[in-house]
């Protein structure tokens, strides 16, 4: 009998931006790398989340030995849920990752029915012929690792998430030497981020956001917010620092910045010294020029705290005349029209807001390697052959340009979700496709609690229908021009469809009359609030669960 | 009796990017500078174009004397056939601007109805009481003027867009010298572009992007295919430089690319040597390291011809392993994804493409002033009031803090659309607003004829109705899950609306079925086509236009 054969394959992330899994086959036992969602693309409407479709996995559910986890971002965690609902295998990861795992769990009713194993950079692990190194890396979220699994076949690198951070603000280095020790000896595959891969040099250091950000807090006469993913675990310390520096005290603003905050700092990754927290509700009557917050909704999500904020719309986060706000982070491709619709807003407010224009120091650096350190892993892996994953097709593309000129590289595998790559003592080879997809998650709004999703197959407008509420706005007057129309298919209520959709239209009604003009104008606000408030009558009157998905004209 | 007041109010473009439109107002004399258009927001569904609204101007219809534009862009002179449409007033503009409108209103059939005024630059005319001196700017266009309008109160500067290239590709230089002139003997008001106020420093020539297309082009080993937009005619007289100067003959792709450069050429603004032009027809036979081609479509729209050729499915632009695919042009936000899908379809077809990707030399440059050059305007011109112009809100806020420091500048104006500023002599204030709006016109599918057009307000969805065809595609497979359902409003067709709906869902299977399966995975893509065909049966069937919203889910 011929020996078994080592395969990989990747049901997400390949090929497309988000939504990471990759899994690695000998004879019967498989490991899966990573379950993580992908925001949906704005054509996937009434869909928040979207995550990778496992029916592989299920038709193969006794092979499948464990799920390791390289980091906590949540296009490598944000599945997992799911996944472990259907497939209830044991998970390793280090402190902070299964921290932020168990907040998901724990909000699915599954923390009590599932096994996590707490892993430390260095240690290793074995499952079946899979034995499983964690290597420590520095990347934009702490307790970052990536992996080195030894195989029959040989030794496996999978960098999860990576920049080569030379001096990382809390001072863990990047095991290189592990990369190193591990490429002298020899590796048979290298499975690389290529997220950045279309940038050329190397991504500055966590540390080079400091400077403009410092002078922003010594020049800030009044409340300075500002807005950074919630993970940025590093950036937050700077913004304690900062604070505690300035003599200003801190607040967190959103949920999962909230969270998120409150398990770094139990795990010792966040250091805030006594005295300097600062309770949301306190926000408004504390002096202006001694008060800093940090604030969830960089993205310009429309029911965030930070796109609240800028309409004048949230309880605790009052931005005034003077105040400062600045945009810590990215523009994620698809989001750049909320972000600068937020922020005409917050000019509209009087605030002083500070975002990347291209000119002076950095207000964010990203946490991926540029094409400098992409070459730097290849070349400390030394790879016999090389895989790019984490990307689009030109990401991927990119980053396999790279790889060309390493001599010790034999071949370079462009990849895509579901392709299998299979390798034995013969070499590795494309080997046909195993069934891949995406679910779609319809979590209703951004604010309501995660208890309320329910993992929802598009097939199911089917059964409970879509509902299209249109508007028509006008937009420099912000007034509602006529009565707004539901259009419907296949949802019917209980008690007749014409009762329940003139109470709708009443609902939309009451949603717009308490917007303000502002938030009318905002069409992407508008669409999320009345999609929200919808969704919660519909589902209260009859049960159901249609798409919802509304229609703004502009007449 | 009091002396009349100037007044001067944007009906388009303060506030929201495109649709550019000032009217200045002396005592009963109106004039108007520009009439532009905008894209739409992803949100306004099914519209092609916007344009503003100008039932101010036709209730006021005696006062308007003369529509002024200060160069040939879409956003300032892509609403003129419906402007003049309605109020027909002398038109005045450079050559090459006046080239261009003259094309669109022949394609309204209102050619022969209007009156044109050729200027040149330096020209000065009077309409009314004001007297407006045309001044040459760099720009990305060729023929570009601000305007220097003197009316009884004092004088009104104008910059239309502008650069300030000290070496522009024609060496037509900035007439600062007359912009001088006026500041000397005193400026009333400044209305400037802030397109980039957000941006420090210069901007780079237009001469820094020939050195990394030429580095291009002498690599290259197959056909040079160049996106950039069709009215760059300097760019394009770089790649018509380069295609001769590498022995390379040049075709031009895409119905605005060879309409604009026709006209170019025909006015002398682009030199084509001799034996050089290849017909778009010829592309396929002719030797691939001779061939350079122009093509339009840089931002990734869903039916342009680069979009198509990147999905294999254009006639004549066949890209293949080893050609290359230069995108010479900016991203305009909300177009990021479309673009980003275009170039991994680019990588599909084997193209190396070459982007700006933030490392070397640029292949793009902006055609818009920066912090710097706004300030030597600011500077030069020395206005009493200062009016931020052409920008969305964040834009003009940091345009007006750039004025801050001129002693000469008594007042700074944060004007949006629709509000009156009101100039008399004993200064100038806001007072009051005029009614401003926007006008959707749908024309249909990108490649469409435009005599097909018809100025249609979202009004009319109560006349011609809504329908939403909704297709169920597996993005992985490409393969169509469901039959396509039809949901409509207000639709109903004379014959019966089964049997129309009946033969729509034909049409839809069979859009489908002609499309590769990489075509249905481009979402955007695949729902301009059923959007096209659906409305091209649809009209041909019922004469009527109903909007149509495809809905593509996916499962």
């Amino acid at each position: 009998m011929s020996k078994p054969k080592l395969e990989a394959f990747p049901l997400g992330g390949l090929g497309e931006f988000g939504m990471n899994m990759m899994v690695l086959r000998y004879g019967e036992d498989m490991i899966v790398i990573d379950a993580g969602m992908m925001f949906p693309e704005a054509e996937l409407l009434g869909v928040d989340i979207v995550i990778p479709d496992i029916s592989y996995l299920l038709e193969h559910r006794k092979q499948v030995k464990a799920l390791i986890l390289t980091h906590g971002h949540e296009d490598h965690i944000g599945a997992v849920p799911y996944f472990l609902a259907d497939l209830n295998v044991p998970v390793y990861g280090t402190a902070f990752t299964l921290a932020l795992v168990e907040e998901k769990l724990d909000e699915h009713a599954l923390l009590d029915s599932v096994t996590l194993h707490k892993v430390k950079p260095k240690d290793r692990v074995t499952v079946g012929p899979f034995t499983i190194e964690f290597i420590h890396v520095t990347h934009s979220i702490v307790n970052a690792t990536m992996l080195a699994i030894t195989t029959p076949l040989g030794v496996v690198l999978h960098t999860g998430d990576f920049k080569v951070d030379q001096t990382p603000t809390d001072n863990e280095l990047f095991d290189l030497h592990t990369v190193a020790e591990y490429g002298k000896r020899g590796v048979l595959a290298l499975f690389s981020d290529s997220t950045n891969a279309e940038r050329p040099g190397y991504t500055p250091s966590e540390r080079a956001v400091r400077e403009k950000i410092e002078e922003v807090f010594a020049r800030a006469e009044q409340r300075v917010y500002t807005s950074c993913f919630s993970s940025s675990i590093h950036r937050i310390q700077l913004l304690v620092d900062l604070a505690a520096q300035h003599n200003r005290q801190i607040a967190f603003i959103g949920r999962s910045m909230i969270r998120n905050t409150e398990i770094a700092h139990r795990l010792d990754h966040l250091q805030v010294p006594d005295g300097l927290l600062l309770r949301p509700q306190d926000i408004r009557q504390g002096p202006r020029n001694r008060t800093a917050v940090v604030i969830a909704g960089c993205q310009g999500e429309p029911l965030s705290s930070l796109t609240r904020a800028a309409v004048n719309d949230h309880r605790h986060a009052v931005i005034e005349h003077g105040d400062t706000v600045i945009l810590s982070s990215r523009i994620i491709p698809g989001n750049e029209k909320a972000i600068y619709r937020m922020i005409n807003h917050l000019f509209k407010r009087g605030a002083n807001v500070v975002y990347d224009d291209g000119g002076g120091p950095p207000v964010h650096v990203s946490g991926h390697a540029s094409q400098e350190e992409l070459m730097l892993m290849l070349n400390l892996a030394r790879p016999k052959y090389f895989i790019p994953v984490h990307g689009e097709y030109r990401q991927l593309c990119r980053h396999a340009a790279l790889g060309k000129h390493l001599r010790e590289v034999k071949e370079i595998f462009l990849l895509e979700s579901g392709d299998v790559l299979e390798f034995d003592s013969a070499g590795a080879r494309k080997n046909g496709r195993v069934n891949v997809g995406r679910v779609c998650i319809d979590s209703g709004a951004v604010d309501e609690v995660v208890e309320d999703m329910i993992i929802r197959d598009r097939k199911h407008i089917s059964q409970d229908g879509i509902v299209l509420p249109i508007i028509a706005i006008n937009r420099h007057t912000g007034k509602v021009e006529s009565q707004p129309e539901i259009v419907t298919r296949g949802f019917v209520s209980a008690d007749g469809e014409d009762g329940v959709l003139a109470q709708a239209r009443e609902i939309i009604l009451e949603t717009l009359n308490h917007s303000s003009s502002e938030e009318r104008a905002d069409w992407g606000l508008i669409k999320e609030k009345i999609r929200a408030d919808l969704k919660r009558f519909i589902k209260k009157q009859t049960d159901r669960q249609p798409l919802i998905f509304p229609v703004i004209l502009e007449i």
